[in-house]
């Protein structure tokens, strides 16, 4: 790749839109293949859901499911389901096996069983058995493109093999054959180089590597992750129960899916939760899903602040503590945060346990004293400047620097203790966070504020 | 890998700290390799100083870079900055060679110095020469372990190089070799599967890919993962300006830089900005570090908190108010920050471009007239029900309402904005979004029961 700067077309699905006009196959990939990655999706996103359609019935099967496996799942599944069963099916064909089983297992059941009726039996029925694998185990990971012989095969049947099908097993990883016995159990993997170095006439269980590792399909992603962390591979062969042979994941399935576990991760704290939002998604879809999220905030956010209607007689003989609530609220919250942050990323690196409260209740909390009292001094600085009285100054300053080691002794224990108790520590910490330490905020200042009062007025 | 559960030892540590004081390489490793990866990382990270550096001097230098490099970048620096230089030399020598000049790379001076001077000469220059590389590169992500071969040779020179050195290349990918000129320059690829189905004393020239596929070691990692999204390589080489051929790029390395890059946009949008934070750090670090921000972030606060400040006179009259000020900083934050992440993600797929301000505005507004609708009533809803003055309930559900077309409409276009500018928008984009919907938000509710003062006293 010359990575020469090409020229950025602004708009690239009005000339994708023209090229599909002319109906040529030709003319429409070679536009599409002047795009980088990106713009593809971009284009395609951006197209009348008419001629999305389009595209995808006048590129060849094979083009077609490229251009497909750039686009996120929701996208591409809401592709397949409005294009005509036999078109999406000879699209799906196509795909890499996970990506294939991804698209069926979470369409409508509806289209995927239109879908499926218009596939080779067998293709259609291996399908279905892989969608019904989870994104986060094996076998929703595995891609069941292998090479797979029988043991009692010499090197010279399998290189006869490799050249008969060379170009069905373009894209296959072929560092590695797997070996099977008579029952499709898994005894051997040979590596391409042992059998590079070996006569050809040689039975293959000589040169295998007996009892190799070997994962379950139901084996979690967690596990894979830490399998290749341990060793160098680039794919592990997947087994059933019986040990029979059905697939390899490749480190990078593993890594991608890593990605998009923190992606989600990322979206869920954030208040994007119940699946990912794309904007050319319909309106009241990403309404309702919002809304969701909201509408518990918002009644946690009354909880919160019913601590103020308590002490409106305090408030209202020192309005301008009502300026400091905000930013006593809102400041927590930071410091809350990060403590949510560091916990919810040393428990995916696997750097604290659970069950080490204490640990991390230390650790916290040393840090919020330093920062609570840095805090707290600037805050009472400023409104000792502003209305010149010190205890205005006390109040806001005490409560500032006590709540900030609240905040970050909660935000480091939240996530360790929703884990515990298996709630998903990305949605649930954000929210049970800001309500404690804005009840606790409020609280504090307006305490303090009230034993005080006669000193503020 | 039969996935039995293994016993679950709470404090894997101790027993670790109990193995180094046997000082038995054999029993140390027997222990690390009953446990999983990330109870290794765990175990040793909570040794003491001593013994984090007894362990990695007793283990064979082999062993010792596989415990080293299942830790995050930060600790294994750390660890190598102590070891004596001649032991650190010993293991950085048997790590991955873009882990190796990573770790050397962000050391401190003076100990990469000391540590590559231990090292032989070409070694440390192929180090150090690789030091210099980003991350975010093709040069820093590339391994320098490949199978290289003057395009010159015939089949049968490869395979007898293959098993001379079959230890040496126990790790590498071996389903491609990289045919170079005089030079050194890439002219071809070799698939094995080819080499495989040649006549043994065939010129590789006449099996190999002619003009392959190549990046070079300035190529960006955006650049890669499109190209990996439109091949299904596993590997890229990677060359100079002259076309000297240096590494590859795996897909799998690809992958791994892109859930690395995901996971500090989450910590700096929670706040964690200027490297990762594991607890183990000293905490002065950690608390400069997260004071850094929240000290620009309090600032931002009373800025925002000022506009309540102007309005001191409408507040005292009707108190109630400063109730509903928090909820509805609160809420408008909450709103933007979803618009916010659907935007950093749509950034990231490529699915929006930074000039479309137009159609993110309108779809974000859309969203933000319904759930302002939604969340107004509400929240005027229960106002009423709570001072039974139905001009309160109008004051903070008008409020609200604009508000949350507000902050949608700046956490969408703010990622954009930043981006097009060059600025980080997983850092700003936070604090500014909170800062105007707070000042917009304050503004609204007490300009307007400022306009309806005689209504609601």
């Amino acid at each position: 790749m010359t990575t020469a700067e090409t020229e950025i077309n602004e708009r690239p699905w009005e000339e994708l839109a023209r090229s599909i006009e002319t109906g040529d196959a030709a003319i429409v990939k070679a536009y599409l293949d002047t795009l980088p990655a990106t713009d593809q999706s971009l284009a395609l996103d951006r197209l009348s859901d008419e001629n999305k359609q389009a595209v995808l019935a006048i590129l060849d099967p094979e083009d077609a499911a490229d251009l497909v496996s750039l686009l996120p799942d929701v996208q591409a599944i809401e592709l397949m389901e409005d294009l005509l069963p036999e078109t999406a099916a000879l699209i799906i064909d196509e795909l890499p096996s996970n990506l294939k089983a991804d698209l069926i297992g979470e369409m409508e059941q509806e289209d995927a069983t239109a879908i499926l009726n218009e596939m080779e039996p067998q293709a259609a029925a291996d399908c279905l058995r892989l969608s019904k694998y989870e994104d986060d185990e094996a076998g929703g990971l595995m891609v069941t493109e292998l090479l797979k012989y029988p043991v009692v095969w010499t090197g010279a049947q399998v290189i006869s093999d490799l050249g008969d099908h060379a170009d069905e097993y373009r894209d296959y990883d072929v560092q590695y054959a797997y070996l099977v016995d008579d029952d499709d159990r898994l005894v051997g993997v040979l590596r391409m180089r042992d059998l590079l170095l070996s006569k050809r006439g040689t039975p293959l269980a000589e040169n295998m590597i007996s009892n190799p590792l070997s994962v379950f399909d139901t084996t979690s992603i967690e596990d894979l992750i830490d399998l290749f962390d341990r060793h160098h591979f680039f794919g592990v062969p997947v087994v059933t129960q019986e040990h029979r042979l059905i697939g390899v994941v490749h480190r990078a399935s593993v890594e991608e899916a890593r990605a998009e576990q923190h992606d989600s991760d990322f979206l869920k704290t954030q208040g994007i939760v119940g699946g990912e939002e794309i904007r050319s998604m319909p309106l009241l879809v990403r309404s309702r899903r919002r809304l969701a999220w909201l509408s518990v905030n918002i009644v946690l956010n009354m909880v919160a602040a019913s601590v103020i209607a308590v002490y409106q007689d305090t408030l209202s003989s020192v309005i301008a503590l009502a300026v400091f609530l905000p930013i006593i609220s809102d400041m927590s919250g930071c410091s809350g945060n990060q403590a949510v942050a560091v916990s919810l990323r040393e428990l995916s690196l696997g750097l604290v346990r659970e069950t080490e409260w204490r640990r991390v209740w230390l650790k916290e909390v040393s840090v919020g004293i330093i920062n609570g009292i840095a805090l707290g001094l600037l805050i009472a600085l400023v409104s000792y400047v502003w209305k010149g009285n010190a205890y205005l100054g006390f109040v806001v300053g005490l409560a500032l620097c006590l709540n900030t080691m609240v905040a970050v002794s909660i935000g480091g224990l939240v996530p360790l203790v929703l884990k515990r108790f298996k709630v998903d520590p990305a949605i649930a910490a954000g929210p049970i966070l800001t309500t404690v330490t804005d009840m606790c905020g409020f609280f504090l200042v307006l305490s303090i504020a009230s034993a005080l009062l006669d000193k503020l007025q």
